[in-house]
């Protein structure tokens, strides 16, 4: 028997030590975030009652890499660098010449590609003498990355999580209570906007948001974070894309022909991306960038590319970026995670420039090939990432057509060991497709404010 | 700040290729099963029925080593070798001169150790043309792991489940069924064994076990795979250990002072510490063994040494061993794991022979320990391993009191996320220890059979 590798690691002493920052390498800068009141741009005073100045000068930086802290790579290398697999089993069940790589952040504590961001927002924000982290989560993987991280750094942390979570995926918030946190339902009656709406309403993300905005915005020493959307969060999410490269080339690759991610606010992908579109602008690689969303949650295949508030108070600056509307909320059937109405503004921004693809996959397609999936790899995927695995069988069977040998890179940004409801609604013949209605669309969009 | 390694890696190519079998190099072999009938010692063709050749050659091989089959090797390669991970964070916290490893075998498709005895189970069965295997599991990790390695080797699996976890846990058995296994609650209507329980008993591992061997013997095509206990199961768990100790040499260390486990069944703890016996026999090494067990399940500490049947129906062989009864069920309010009521046959005989001590600790104390290390390590332990981290968190801070810098390893054998219950009866304040009292444990040894 021929010996397969499936697993490229790194060394720790290999792990990259700077972030990058693709603003300065891209042909034009993106559009500034605005003041939801005065409708000008923000400038780092509008933004400090909410984050720590290190984090603000990040979301606005023009240097093409920064530094990561040595106390950030300290917590990283707890579990970083994560492996990257070869899908051999995989590829071997779908008789593909294609070669699928698969990038795997379900290795850190959360389970996810979350903390990545998380540890650093909250080094800097101890650092800076914040005491309080407030932030919302919808199924929880985010809110877990923020709860270990401040229980690193002697920070407290306050969750809001949305209502239909917190009741249907109580195990979520003892994983956050392990860690130290304080969880609770929103809408909660602890704020305005939470009060705005009946005690039992399901909740949203948007909702979340504003009640932990709220709440940050009203003492000195709490601030907000935020999981995803923001140009720093991205800019941490890189070193994903800074390892698979390192250990592409590890594995005999001179380059990826397709690199595919899921997008719900874009962390993941632009993690996984960015690398790879610096090395495209330099004319090093020439891959295909895909971000792949639900068909029921399309930001970027149906949404407008326009100013929106990122919470549904509006509390938030307003970004341009691709919206739903800052109140759409997906159907409830949908399982697949990345419920977010919006998406980056960066990758917005590249979506417009051209320099990636975008599509939509309905449900039960991402959920067959999750199976496929944990069948032959093992690792039984987070809902959010069979979006991407199901764009990658698509490819890898359309290569098996045209015998085509590309090398796919994909992100398989967590495990899904604690969402298997959405699997036993796939199992069970319980799940089904629900496409976006254009009257919905249409009454979702006609809340996004105009702009004069 | 100064770089600190916390993982110790090992490439693929570094991966053990072949399990340690311990027992000819004990002072004197372990005392045969026993035919539950006769009361003989059993033979390769009595347990033909329920299990392949391979296997049963294994079980009385006397051979050191056994080669790991290529095919078995291509799987643990999925997510092998494992981590040995120094937890740099965790000594801080406790202020201890000791240095702790933990070796973590979370990073497997089912989240524990067990996949390290399934996968080859299930390839020694497809070998000799098995169609199914039948098994038994508790809160599910066993069944996860067999159900996984059926699925890569094309076989069948049915599982029957303890029903009070069935009941309490779905999602175990929704993992189970992504992988392509059938469930069904335990005690069942499909099996004389099953039908001699009311359908709402909760069931137990002895009653699970007795179906599951009862299906398995009526079909020439159907075996049956136990997942701890018998000497093949802890033969295949031996990498972890053999792991483990090419990763404390990486990390410059020249030996162990003490090695520490959670003991249920036994095979988690026995592929940790053979290899470490095998040194401390050959006088290259030292350490001290310490196995842990549940103040509410202690076999080792309180049960006795004698003949007893694995299963409560009396189906399998009598198996001299360290127990509590073969129908002893630990009280509800346990919440560890490690639910079993005899020990594996080959670590009763080890800690008769002396060459290993073993202690029991109450649930608070093992789930306090469980907090401070996710708060520090950033991994939620499995409730199983929690015991060790106990244990070794005790023996730290009699470190810190010494001034000893000794070197501990200790078996983190998996992760908690599937098991958050248990943490939430923890942080709410409703769990409680309860010590096993001398008259329920007499009552329950009782059971045990007398042999003329």
């Amino acid at each position: 028997m021929t010996v397969r590798q499936h697993k490229y690691l790194l060394d720790e002493s290999e792990m990259p030590t700077r972030w990058y920052n693709i603003v300065p390498d891209l042909p034009e800068p993106p559009a500034p975030p605005l003041h939801p009141g005065t409708h000008e741009p923000v400038g780092p005073d509008d933004l400090a009652p909410l984050f720590p100045m290190d984090l603000i000068l990040q979301e606005v930086s023009t240097e093409s890499y920064i530094d990561i802290p040595d106390e950030v790579q300290d917590v990283y290398r707890l579990w970083r660098p994560s492996p990257l697999f070869r899908a051999h089993r995989l590829e071997q069940a779908l008789g593909t010449p294609a070669r699928i790589y698969y990038k795997y952040e379900g290795v850190s504590p959360a389970g996810s590609h979350k903390p990545n961001t998380a540890v650093p927002q909250a080094f800097y924000n101890a650092k800076e003498g914040t005491k309080k982290l407030t932030t919302e989560t919808g199924a929880g993987q985010w809110g877990i990355a923020l709860a270990f991280a401040c229980s690193l750094f002697g920070l407290e942390c306050e969750v809001w999580q949305v209502g239909a979570s917190f009741d249907s995926k109580p195990y979520r918030r003892t994983v956050m209570e392990t860690f130290g946190a304080s969880v609770h339902r929103s809408p909660s009656q602890l704020t305005e906007a939470g009060r705005a709406f009946a005690a039992d309403h399901p909740g949203s993300l948007g909702i979340a948001i504003s009640e932990a905005v709220e709440v940050a915005g009203q003492h000195p020493e709490v601030k907000y974070a935020l999981g995803s959307v923001l140009n720093h969060v991205l800019l941490h999410q890189t070193i994903i894309g800074e390892e698979a490269l390192l250990q592409l080339a590890k594995a005999g690759e001179s380059g990826a022909d397709l690199v595919i991610g899921c997008t719900g606010g874009g962390s993941n992908f632009g993690g996984l991306a960015f690398p790879f579109i610096r090395e495209k602008l330099a004319g090093r690689q020439n891959p295909v960038i895909r971000a792949v969303e639900p068909a029921s949650c399309p930001s970027l295949t149906r949404g407008e590319y326009r100013y929106d508030f990122g919470d549904t108070a509006g509390f938030t600056p307003l970004l341009k970026m691709h919206t739903l509307g800052h109140d759409f909320v997906p159907d409830p059937i949908h399982a697949g995670g990345l419920r977010y109405h919006g998406m980056a503004p960066l990758i917005s921004h590249i979506y417009e420039l051209g320099l990636m693809e975008a599509l939509s996959i309905e449900q039960t397609e991402c959920f067959a090939a999750a199976v496929q999936f944990a069948r032959t790899e093992g690792i039984v995927p987070a809902p959010e990432p069979t979006h991407a695995l199901a764009a990658t069988i698509r490819e890898a069977l359309a290569c098996k057509e045209s015998g085509e040998e590309k090398v796919i890179v994909t992100a398989l940004c967590g495990h899904g060991m604690l969402d298997m409801a959405a699997y036993d609604a796939y199992l069970q013949g319980r799940m089904t497709d629900l496409e976006l209605t254009d009257d919905r669309l249409a009454a979702a969009l006609a809340t996004v404010p105009s702009l004069a």
